[in-house]
C-alpha cells in the first residue's frame, strides 16, 4: 500500500526526521510519500501556528493524496484531522490520536510525557475534543532544548524517564505516552528503562493507519463527514480549489 | 470604542449583511471597522472550509486589528477563535460562544435552531470544545433555503418557529439559540413568537464584546495563551508573518 | 438603565462597600439602587446562611425590582440566583457566574483564587450547577483576616497574587478569578502583579449585566422558567407573598 | 429512635398526608415527628417557592431536630438538605436523593415519573448537584389533576403506569422512580403493574434514614460541613438565630 | 429477616473475620448465613483474581441464596455485583458500593483511604461504573502489612488516620471512606480520631442491606435485569447450570 | 506472528464461525489458534453468562496463550478483557473496543446497531469503562432470529440496514458500529448499503491485533496491569492456578 506522510511544518529537516522514523515502523511492503508544508511556522509551536497549519495540511493532502491508500499527519496537534477526514477518500490518523488510541488498550490511566512550553494546554484540548479527557491520569513537561547533540539527547531521554517515572509514581499511570514530535520514535529506544508501556504517535500511528487501509472501511456519502462539494472558493491554491468542488454525495 | 468585525467567508455580499447586523446591536458611541476574508470559501459550511477559515481568521486580524479596542468573529463557527485570542492583546468574541455566554444566564436548558445540512455534528463539536455540551438539551435543523425573497423569509421564520417551538415541546427547552450566519439578528424579531428567551450570535455578541473591552482585562504575557514570537514562518502574508514575530512574553 | 444591586448579607456597611465597587464599574448613564437583606447572616458564610440568604435575595426584588431593567446579586455565592431569574421578568446575574462568563472567553483553563475558610466545596457545588467544573483547573484559598487596615490590605494582595502565581505555575491556569465579596473590584488594581488575565465578580458583572439589558431577551411565558402565579403562601413579606401571585404565563 | 420529618410546605393537610405514608414506612419502634413549614408557599412549584422553602426548612429544623436522631424533609425538591445536614449532628435525608440512592441498587439505568408541570428541569437540577445525571436514562410527565377522587386516583395511576412503562420500551429503563409528594407511597401500590422495580421517596426515604441513623457517623468537626457557629444574624427566628451560634468546630 | 454473606475469596479465615464484622453491625432479629467461595484466589488482589471472584460469587449464591431476603457481597471489589442482581429476586449489596452510598448522604466531596498495591485504579473503575467518580476528591493509599498482632494493627490505624487527615487537608475532603476487607469495620473504632465522617464497607452495607429488604421492591420481570432464562451451559456447578435455566421474565 | 483467538461461549459450533470470520481478516503470514470455552453458556446473553465468561477467557488464555503474539477475545461482551491484559505479556484485544477505536477515526457521532434483546445496557455499561460513552449518539435494536437460513439473513441484513439508516436519520451518526457475534464480518458485506462507515468486532479487530502486536510495547512490570504473582488459589484448572503463581512484577 502507498501511504501519505504529511509534514504540516514548513521546515523540510524536519520532515527528513519525520521520514526516519516513519520508515522505522512501516511494513517493508508500504511505500511512503512525504509532503512538506508550503505556507506557515517552520515549527508549530502555538494555537495560532497550529490553526495555520490545518490549512497547510488540507493543501498538502489536496495536492499529494490522490493515489494514497492512507494518511498520516505527522504533527502532534494533529492539526487538520477532521476536516482531512471529510476531504478524503481514505483513512487519515495522526499523532496524537493514534498513540491514544493504542495506549487505551494497554492500561486504564493515561500520563502524558510533553515537550514543550505552554503545550500542556492545548493537547488537553485536543484530547477533550476526542472525547478521551477522562483516560488521562496526569500530565508532565519537559523543557530541555531541542537534542541535536548525544549530550543533549542523553539529557533529554534523562528527563523524560524521570517524568514518566513521576507520573507512575504520583498519578498512578498505566502506560505512558511521549507528546511531541521531538519525542517521535523514542519511545521504542526507551521502553526498557520504564516499568510500563510507553509508546509515541508514529511508533503507534503507522501500523494502526496501515490496520485501517486494510479494514477498508467506505467513506461517507452523506453526513458531515461527506464533503459538500462544488463549493466556490478564492485565493486557495489550484489544488485545493478544486478539490473543494468533488464531493462523494449522492454517489 | 473600535470593533473590529472579521467576515471569514470570502464573500463581500456577506459582510454586508454582517455590517448590517452589528451596526444594529451597535451602541452609539461604537465604532465598527469591517474586513472580507482573503482566501477560502465564500460561505463556510464545512470542517474543511472551516479550517482554511481559521487561517483567514488569522490573517485578517494581523491586517486589521492594530488600532482597534476588541474583535468579533463573525462566523458561526467561531473559526480560529482560540488563535485570535492568543494572537491578540484586545478581546476577542464569536458568534456561536458569545450567544451560548448569554443563553446560560437566561435558562438552564438550551435548545438549539441549526440552519445548514450537516451543521448539527460541527457546531456541537465546537461546543464541547467550550465545555458547554452538558447545557445543551437538543438540536433542531432547517433546511430552507437562502432567504433571498420575503416569501422564502416567511417560510424560514415558519420552520425556526416550528424547531424552536418542538425543542419547548419535547425537550424541555428554557431557551432558544438561532445558528447559523443566514439566522444572525433574526432572534429579535421572531422573539414574540416564541414563549421563552430566543438569541442569536450577532445580537449578543456585539453588546458582550463592549462589555468584554469595558472590564478591561491584560492580556496574558505567560502560559498558552502568551503567543511566543519570534517564529519563523513561510508563504504567509506579510502582515501575519510580522505579527509571529511580535510577542507579549516578558513584557 | 437603571439596575438594583442586591445585597443579601444584613450588613449595611457590606452594602456601602458593594455600592462604591458597582458605581466603580457602571457606565456614566447607568442609575444604580441597593437594598440590603433585612434577614439572615451579616456576612454570608455557609450552606445554611446562602440558604437564607436566597430567600433573602427574592424578598428583596419582591419589594424593589419593579422599573428596574436588570438585577445584579452582589453575593459571591449567587444566593437565590435561579429563582430570582424565574420570579423577574428582566435580567438577572451574580457575582460568581459573571465573572466565569467573561474568564471563559480569556483562557482555556481557570483557576480560582479563594477567600474564606470552608468556601472551596461551596464554590465548587455552585460551578458545577453551571455545568461549568469541567473548566476549572485548580483552587487556591487565601485565609487572611478582613483587609481593614492598609497593611492588612498588602497582605491580603500578596496572598492573592502568590495563590495566583501557584495557580499558573502548577495547574497551568490561563485566566485567575478571585472569588469572595471581600475581593471584590481587586483585580483590576492587582492585575499588573500576575502575567495572566485577573478578574473578579463585580468588575465583570456590571458591564455583563448592562449587556444583557441592552441584548433585551423577553423573558419566559412558558417552561419552567415561567413562574406558574396565583399561589397560595403564608408568613411571607407581603411583597414576596404578592408576587408569587403573578405570573407571565398565557400572556 | 425518633426520626423528625420536616414538611417544609406551609399545608398542615399536606403533612397529614405526609405522616401516613411516613408510618407506613417506619420500623415499629420508630418514633415519629412531624412539622410544617411557617412560611413559603401552601404546596411548592417553583425555584422560587423551593428557595423559600430552604430557609423554611432550617427554621424547622432549628425548632424541632433537637433530641432526635434523625431528620426527613419531606419534600421533592429536596429543600435545604444539604445546609440542615451542615446545621444538624444526626443524619438528614430527602425523598428525592434518597429513591436515588436506592434506585442505583437496582438497575443501571434510573427512569422517572414526575408529576407537575415545569417539575422535570428543576428535579434534573437537583440530580446533577448529587453527580447522579448519568444515570438517568429518561424522563416522562404525568400531568393529572390532584388525585382527590377515587376517579382521579385511578386515572393518576393508569397515567403513571403508562409513563413508566414507555420509558421501559422505548428509554431501556430497568428500575422507575415516582418524583413529587402526590406519589409518595405509591409506587408500593402500583409494583405489581410494571415489569421493573418501581420506588418513591418515602419508601425509600425511611428504612434508609434508620438505616443511616443506626451507621452512626459522627458529624464533621472541621471543613465546610462543619457550620462555623458564632454567627451574627438578624430578622431570623430565635430558633434559628441561635442555631447559627452553635458550631461543632474545635469539639 | 435472614441475609447471606457471601466472602468470594476461598479463604476460610477471612470469612471468619467477615462473619465477626457483619453480625457486630446486624440487627438483632436478622439471622445471617455465610459462605466461603469454592475457587479462586485466597485473598482477592487483581483484576485476574477479582474476575474469577465474580464466578465465584455466582456460585455461591446459585447454592445458597435460596430462602433469604438479601444477599450481601462481602468483597471491597464488589465481585460479580451487577450480574447477581440479575440472577436473584432479592436485594444484593456489596461493600464499596454500600459505603459509597451512606457517604454520598454526609459529604460532598469523598475520599478514599485504600489498602492494597495497585488497588487504587481497581477501585476507581469499579466506582465509575456506578457513575460515582465524580463525587471522589482524592484517594491515599496505606501500603501496611496485614494486622495479625496488636503493633501492626496499630501502625495500619496510625496510618489510616493520617491519610485521611491528608484528604482532608489536601483535598478538601469531606467524608472518608476505607477501603479494602482489611479495614471493614475499623472506621467505627477510628472515627473519633478524624474530624469529618469516615465509614467502611461492612459498618454501611448490612443496615443498608436491611432497609432494602424492607423497602421490598419487586424484581425485574423484563429487560436487562430480568435473566433470559432457559440457558444451555457446560461445565458449571449443577446449582449455578440449574440456576441458568431459571427465569423471572414473563412471570 | 501466531495470534490466539478465544471464545468464550462453550459452543464449538460458534467457534467455528469465529475461525471463518478471523480468517478472513488476517494476514496471509498470520497463523491462528482457536480456543473454545470450557465452563460457561453455550452463548453469553447475559451480565451473569458474561461474569463466568470472564473467568472462562482467562482460563483459556492461561492453556493456550504462551507462545502467542497476542489475543483476540472473540466475544462481544469483551469477557474478561482487563484481567487478561493483566495475566498475559502479549497485547490482548476483545471485539467491541477494537470497533470502537476504529469507529472513533471514521466519525465523530458513533451509532450502534446491536442484536440481542437486553445486551443494549450491557453494552453501554462496558462502554463507559472505555470512558467512550460520550461518543456513542445513540442505539438501535435488532430483534432478529439468528440467521440460519439465507431468508433469515436477507431479513437480518434488511434490518440492520433499517437501524443503521434510523441512526444516520435521527441521531446524526457518522459511523454505524454493528454489535454481537452474529453479525461478525457483515459490515464488510453491507457496507454499501449505508452512506456512512459501517465496522464491526472481528473485521476491525484481527488488523488492529496485528499492529498492536507490531508496535510492540514492553509489558507492565509494575502498577495495577503487573500482576504481583506468588499467589495462592483453590479449585482453578491447574493451568490458571499455576499462572496466578507468575508474575512480571521486578523482572
Amino acid at each position: 500500500m502507498r501511504l501519505l506522510i504529511v509534514n504540516s511544518n514548513t521546515s523540510a529537516a524536519v520532515t527528513e526526521i519525520v521520514a526516519l522514523s516513519a520508515k522505522r515502523f512501516a511494513s517493508a511492503d508500504t511505500d511512503l510519500d512525504f509532503a512538506t508544508g508550503l505556507f506557515g511556522a517552520r515549527v508549530i509551536a502555538s494555537r495560532t501556528e497550529n490553526t495555520i497549519a490545518g490549512h497547510a495540511t488540507l493543501d498538502l493532502v489536496a495536492r499529494h493524496a490522490d493515489g494514497c491508500d492512507g494518511v498520516m499527519i505527522a504533527v502532534s496537534y494533529d492539526s487538520g484531522l477532521r476536516a482531512a477526514r471529510e476531504l478524503l477518500d481514505v483513512p487519515v490518523l495522526a499523532l496524537t490520536e493514534a498513540s491514544l488510541l493504542a495506549a487505551l488498550t494497554l492500561g486504564t490511566r493515561i500520563g502524558l510525557v510533553i515537550w514543550g512550553q505552554g503545550a500542556t494546554a492545548v493537547y488537553m484540548e485536543l484530547i477533550d475534543t476526542y472525547g478521551l479527557g477522562g483516560r488521562i491520569c496526569g500530565t508532565r513537561r519537559v523543557d530541555c532544548p531541542v537534542p541535536e547533540t548525544p549530550t543533549l539527547r542523553m539529557a533529554m531521554d534523562d528527563a523524560v524517564i524521570a517524568a514518566g517515572q513521576d507520573l507512575i509514581d504520583h498519578a498512578d499511570a498505566e502506560v505512558i505516552v511521549l507528546m511531541g514530535a521531538v519525542l517521535s520514535g523514542r519511545s521504542l529506544d526507551l521502553q526498557d528503562r520504564l516499568p510500563v508501556p510507553v509508546l509515541d504517535g508514529m511508533r503507534c500511528g503507522i501500523p494502526l493507519l496501515e490496520a485501517m487501509v486494510r479494514i477498508g472501511a467506505k467513506p461517507a456519502v452523506s453526513g458531515s463527514y461527506a464533503i459538500p462539494g462544488g463549493r466556490a472558493s478564492e485565493g486557495l491554491s489550484p489544488e485545493l480549489g478544486e478539490r473543494l468542488k468533488r464531493t462523494r454525495r449522492g454517489e
